[in-house]
């Protein structure tokens, strides 16, 4: 197995089989595109362990995503895509970048799930991108963006339901796609607490990265409390 | 005659006539929303004299704009009507803003005109927004904001054609739109100088606010020799 790439919180290996990778995730944390950062032991294994079981029950929903299986506490096989350089946010709720940046409140509701596109790009820190220049940029053409849409949208569902199963709100969250090489779009990096915004039922009680964003305490242990939520799902 | 606003370039008062104002273009000019400033005696008669000539010349083409007639050296008399908070930019070669945000070199000539929109808010900074955000914040639906798209990529080939008669390239505009009293969405605000980007036909030479905003010369003499190309026209 060979170091394919390395990035903030996760390693990519080759493995021997063609077309298809190994995730190691790193007990790094980092904010702010690294402007904060740490080493938290057990960080790893908490987002491997999420992300690997939401993976699963979105494969039970009928929803393909690059994820294989987990093969131990820290790692993932997954089928090798190209990433699209896309971050797909979905909003249910107002909360982070867009109060400052639109000017909503924290915590106003959307009528409709709200979906942005930013370029995955670290030299531009990630800007906010339209339909438009997605286009002109040569990431995506009309049906590619449509389909990105409507694959968000329905993810955005699926996750509405698994956290309302555990007392919990999902206030938005960020996911990336790839192309196979039979050239389908499938969604691809991970879902977990690092790239979901997740509120308790009745508060706004954080159970994700902003309680590392905001000094609020241990996410090891708020990520192994929302764990146990999600083992605990009948 | 009442003042109804004063903006940072001009002063807009009622007149005798129901739903007809008097726009007064003053002398100052500001960069940077507002970082850089100055009064500049001449500026406002430049504006005036270009942006009435412009929407005469958009008249003659058959598109109707709030402007009705010129009526002294720094005044115009325009229809009243209720401004739509957006910015629309229209983009046919890569420079300022779109360099920075999303990595175009300066002088990249677009396969087609890019159209972007701007959320009006100064205490936001006027952020980019996408179609989403024009419907979630109430600004416009889908039918006006197609209508918006497609009048400005109308006006690009107007402005476009006007520029080269001029020996002059059109590389990004800014216009806004109202909606009159009887509900339709018209061309307002100005076209001048200080809300295109416009170069030589064989280099990079100005003819518009970058002169001022990078302290390259006398914008008062740039858009003089504007205006007499713009009287030139055969």
């Amino acid at each position: 197995m060979s170091l394919l790439y390395e990035g903030k919180a996760k390693r990519i290996f080759t493995t021997e089989e063609e077309n298809v990778l190994k995730v190691e995730y790193k007990d790094e944390v980092t904010a702010g595109n690294g402007a904060k950062k740490d080493h938290l032991p057990g960080k790893g294994r908490l987002n491997n362990l999420i992300t690997s079981k939401i993976f699963e029950y979105l494969n039970d929903q009928g929803l393909k995503s690059h994820f294989i299986e987990r093969i131990s506490e820290t790692e993932q096989i997954v089928e090798q895509v190209e990433i699209i350089p896309l971050e797909v946010v979905v909003r249910n709720i107002a909360a982070g970048s867009i109060t400052k940046r639109l000017g909503f409140e924290k915590g106003h509701k959307f009528n409709e799930p709200l979906v942005e596109f930013f370029y995955k790009n670290d030299d531009l820190n990630d800007p906010l991108i339209t339909d438009a220049h997605i286009k002109v940029l040569e990431i995506a053409d009309d049906k590619d963006i449509e389909a990105l849409q409507s694959a968000a949208l329905e993810i955005n569902n699926h996750l509405q339901q698994l956290m309302s199963k555990m007392d919990l709100r999902l206030v938005d969250f960020k996911i990336e796609f790839g192309r196979t090489k039979y050239g389908n779009l499938i969604l691809a990096d991970e879902i977990s607490p690092d790239t979901c915004r997740i509120w308790a039922q009745d508060s706004d009680e954080n159970f994700d990265k902003d309680v590392y964003r905001e000094d609020r305490g241990s996410i090891i242990d708020v990520y192994q409390s929302f764990l146990n939520k999600l083992e605990d799902i009948k």
